[in-house]
């Protein structure tokens, strides 16, 4: 039986497992990319690690979430990084360089290499025939340190592309109608392969546009055959010689297909406030527009800008509308000056920003109240965009630059009808492609730092001691169902400044349900939590299990996981126990819970039924679910630890088992 | 005997008073400038009013300030100062568009005319022949509804210009030079009027570069004379029908005179923290830069980011130091473009920003901590770059952009013999001057909006009712000696989104000294404040007389007052009264004073002692040293209701007594 892409890949990298759909492999890392607000606890982890030098072929640190660096913070965090990177050998990407997922195609990415990223976009490369994840910041640090990346096999879904997409019809059409089919549920536990004669007529920037936006559909990662378009966009950004064919056998089996006929798209626009919101931009013409946003990791390119400042060339935007382009890379950034384009479209009326994300998580340009803001971002979650409320459409350049001369949200097709001279300007590889200077991209062996520079806001990862005999405390918080890790640790700016510093960070934990717990869980110096169905549901973010293991929590007993969630609660030590409805609702806020057995042994030993004893007066069974590895984890006092007495016993970093 | 180039101006547009140094005087307007961070409550100042149009020949807002948007208050006072300029007939500049001194001067700005602004460096056009004057929202509304600006006529002071500016010596040297010699208190209460053999070399960029710093010696303004220099750059921005030539009589005379060889100038640089703070470059050649920021109103003009392109073309900055551009407008920032240079710098390394003030006010681009900024602005304060402790140096950008070659502070002199390819840029005036897009800067006959449209922050002007007879309360607040503004109503950017919601405003109203008071004032509903030397030291906002207004202050004793914050005081109805030293140490906070007689019939009838009782117990005498004019203010209960009591009585809009 013939192989997919996917498989292919991973069995050249499997170190460990099968690759049988749920069963858990362990694979070897490539490349490793992270980002400043989570690059920073990535550093600190491999630094608390004591390990030397990143093992991995490329490691890249990119600095591009707070690069208009609003407080001393940012800019302490961006020196810290470029100091790590020099300190343990990784490229290091400045500030103002560019969106990490722009940075790195343009740069590394390379096809048949698997990579691991602490962003949920990392899976962008895809596009190029690079099989790329996004994981926590941890398992980022491990796998930097030559450790392999543990994963579920995901299941591998066909999705076979026909035709050719019409004119006005984009990339970004293509993942917005997946989205509409599939829901943001849709690609769960799943990689997307994209095959068939449709894939031809896409080049690399569009293809990595579609594999971006796969994080919306909840998939693993997304990935694109490679071809000569492939070698095309390789040598156009002068690395030729990292072209290689990889593509799925003849074959292969997909656990599932899906068909999209390019040459049926039109212009698509996902509704506030979620991106599967989506329906034809026909449906909602006529909305009035405040705001213009081109640029993000999904359309952020040289190729994405280009058809905008077509369109824009001796025209004039609305007035009642503003239009801001933040290109994706400075790379992007100077090719569009160099050919004029830049002075094209600010003659126009545009606002040229920084190569960042900014707007994208809420960072800059916050729409007005009651107002519309049209995107080619990738997320439109209500609240994203800094203000509550909004009014957020995600789409293409070319719908979002029509909405900037009109005024209003129209089908450009419409609008080219009803201007006369607007021509659909095409979708065309750059062939000007500059080199990135040596001062914005310092690559390791020209560093300039061999110490790390920390600020008084970077403080250390506080480390957990291994799981005791006896657990018991009070449960500090009872929560319902559907906690997020944003209630349980804020991202807005004025809590992002504070990634590098756990204690600072820790006082903003779960104060969304209590703000009185983090003082109280300090106090309490050990305790419980308690919760409902779905408990941290959202993002990866570590911090929603390192900021209450911070804080004292040795256990959360709640009714169901999050996935990711869950895992990042074995990762730092905090023991995930499931209890039925009735227990829930027999327990209070205030009630004392003791496990009764000896948790470290019944842990390590393999026991799946828990009991506990709640205030000195009856019991109840809780489940511990949980693989051989997770259990050695949590017992070892979560990875860290584990990782750090794997190094020292003398199991080797090159394929620690993880 | 004949008269300065100043005299001849207000003389031109004098409707009261004569022109005796120290002698009020009231002069027509016409030109008006506002920006963002004081705008909103000019506009909301102006609606109070009730007036219909603006009256002034031109009327501009800006939006300079926070054009990051970091807040959707922000995006949303951008809004509302849309629909301000559309509804009364300035014209309004989008944010992005640049800041207002850059584009006022591009667009505007023209020789013989006189121009309030609400911004301290408002006498940048100066360098055109334009005498321009900062000022408190409250006088730019009533100037733009027609009424005449009163001002203490200052003292002209004739700055003598011989020779000219030698190799890498730069117009900002002229400016740091007189910083160096006079201080930053050196220019209060006066004009500086630049003649001179010196003027003609340098041309109008390099002029205004040197009167927007006049506003760091203190000066109410400065201002060069018109010649062939001015009709080059008037024609170059397409406005030579604008020329006029403006120049004093050949006998004029001048309070004083100061003498600058321009051939005897070197780079030179303040250090931290402060402008006058200026030694020349050599002396502190050697100490680490971390970042370098070209622009600002200072240095933001094409032509002062030409010479940093040249001298980076072809070049790579230090990897050790990052550099930022934010040109002062997008005109020089498509201009820039246009040539090539911005690419040209992208190549070397350098990030681009977007036109604003920004990092000149704390708002992005906050040095790290424990770092060196060199900075092409006009102000190094401690503190104001956006982190305590800063090194924050101001110098030209030549010499910031060697700094950012070489890693560290170094006299571009030595560099250029360093390096030996390296040579003086020069500086010449641009010849590919575009115009503005209409989107840009909308013009009063072309504005999309006929209504004010304000969002949730945006509240009304508090008005305070005519002082009554009897004024008697608590103290509610005992300060020191020098208390500032800043501690009155502090201005970082977490409290400047606030500017146009006076009670949220007022919630942080000297919390710096006490975080009771706001809480305390309001229960009151009444007091006065009391304290010592120097109270309202510091910038001219008013929003330091307006919030304690709202808050229910009636009266300020205090042993001296900083002058603008009395004038304030009396523009907020708050009276303002002197008290001696054994008086202000004889009454504690919480004491009640009353005053004895009918305040309202003393300060009308021009009584100049004013008796207090002090806890029913003793009494003393205070001071209130006021003109008529102020009188009347006062017991009107403000400039606000002043004024609008005079246009419903028919006091004409054109020459209003204020």
């Amino acid at each position: 039986m013939g192989q997919t892409l996917t498989e292919k890949i991973l069995d050249d990298h499997l170190v460990e497992g099968e690759l049988e759909p749920g069963e858990e492999i362990g694979i070897e890392v490539d490349q490793v990319l992270t980002q400043d607000t989570t690059g920073t606890l990535v550093w600190l982890q491999f630094e608390a690690l004591e390990l030397d030098d990143v093992q991995t072929e490329v490691a890249a640190q990119y600095c591009d979430h707070q690069t208009y660096q609003f407080d001393f913070k940012n800019t302490d965090d961006h020196r810290f990084l470029r100091s790590a990177a020099g300190k343990f050998g990784a490229h290091f990407s400045r500030p103002g360089n560019g969106i990490c997922h722009n940075v790195h195609k343009e740069n590394f990415a390379a096809p048949g290499k698997t990579m691991l990223g602490s962003d949920s976009h990392t899976p962008t490369p895809g596009g190029m025939g690079e099989l790329a994840i996004g994981a926590g910041g941890l398992d980022v640090a491990v796998a930097m340190g030559g450790g392999a990346y543990y994963i579920d096999m995901p299941e591998v879904v066909n999705v076979r592309l026909e035709g050719e997409l019409p004119e006005w019809a984009t990339a970004k059409d293509v993942i917005l109608e997946l989205l509409r089919r599939l829901s943001v549920k849709g690609g769960v536990g799943k990689i997307f392969e994209y095959t068939g004669p449709g894939v031809e007529s896409l080049s690399v920037p569009e293809r990595t546009t579609i594999t971006n936006m796969g994080t919306e559909l909840g998939a693993t990662s997304s990935i694109f055959p490679t071809d000569e378009r492939t070698e095309e966009y390789l040598e156009a950004v002068g690395r030729g010689e990292d072209y290689e064919e990889v593509a799925p056998d003849e074959d292969a089996e997909y656990h599932d297909e899906i068909v999209v006929d390019l040459s049926d798209l039109e212009p698509l626009i996902a509704e506030p406030s979620m991106p599967d919101n989506v329906v034809p931009v026909s449906e909602v013409a006529g909305t009035d527009v405040d705001q213009v946003m081109i640029g993000s990791c999904t359309n952020g390119a040289y190729e994405d800008i280009l058809p905008a400042a077509k369109m824009l060339e001796g025209r004039e935007i609305n007035k009642t509308t503003e239009m801001i382009v933040a290109p994706g890379s400075k790379q992007a950034s100077e090719m569009l000056a160099r050919e004029g384009w830049t002075a094209e479209m600010m003659a126009a009326g545009v606002n040229f920003s920084e190569a960042t994300c900014g707007a994208c998580i809420g960072n800059g340009h916050v729409p007005a109240s009651d107002s519309v803001s049209l995107r080619t971002f990738n997320r439109n979650f209500e609240g994203r965009s800094g203000i509550e409320d909004d009014s957020v459409y995600l789409c293409s350049p070319e719908v979002a630059t029509a909405a900037a001369l009109k005024g209003e949200i129209v089908d450009p097709r419409e609008l080219a009808d009803e201007m006369g001279d607007l021509e659909d300007p095409g979708f065309e590889l750059g062939d000007n492609y500059v080199g990135v200077s040596n001062s914005d991209l310092i690559a390791p062996d020209e560093a300039v730092d061999d110490e790390l520079i920390k600020g008084p806001n970077i403080g250390d990862v506080p480390l957990k001691d291994p799981l005791p005999a006896d657990l018991s405390g009070d449960v500090l918080l009872k929560m319902p169902d559907n906690i997020t890790t944003d209630h349980i640790s804020p991202a807005n700016a004025d809590v992002l400044m504070y990634r590098s510093n756990i204690p600072k960070l820790s006082e903003f934990t779960l104060t969304r349900v209590d703000d009185t717990f983090p003082e109280r869980a300090l106090e309490a110096d050990g305790g419980l939590l308690l919760a409902g169905e779905n408990y941290g549901q959202g993002s990866s973010r570590e911090h929603a299990a390192l900021c209450p293991m911070y804080l004292g929590i040795d256990a959360v007993l709640a009714q169901s996981f999050a996935r990711i969630h869950k895992a990042n609660l074995f990762n730092f030590g905090i023991v995930p126990l499931t209890i039925d409805e009735d227990t829930y609702e027999d327990i209070d806020q205030g009630d004392s819970v003791e496990i009764v057995d000896d948790v470290a042994e019944a842990v390590r030993s393999g026991a799946e039924e828990i009991t506990i004893r709640v205030d000195d007066d009856w019991e109840a069974t809780a489940n511990l679910d949980a693989s051989e590895r997770e259990r050695e984890i949590l017992a070892d006092g979560g990875k860290l630890t584990h990782v750090k007495q794997q190094y020292e016993s003398g199991d080797g970093a090159a394929h620690a088992d993880d």
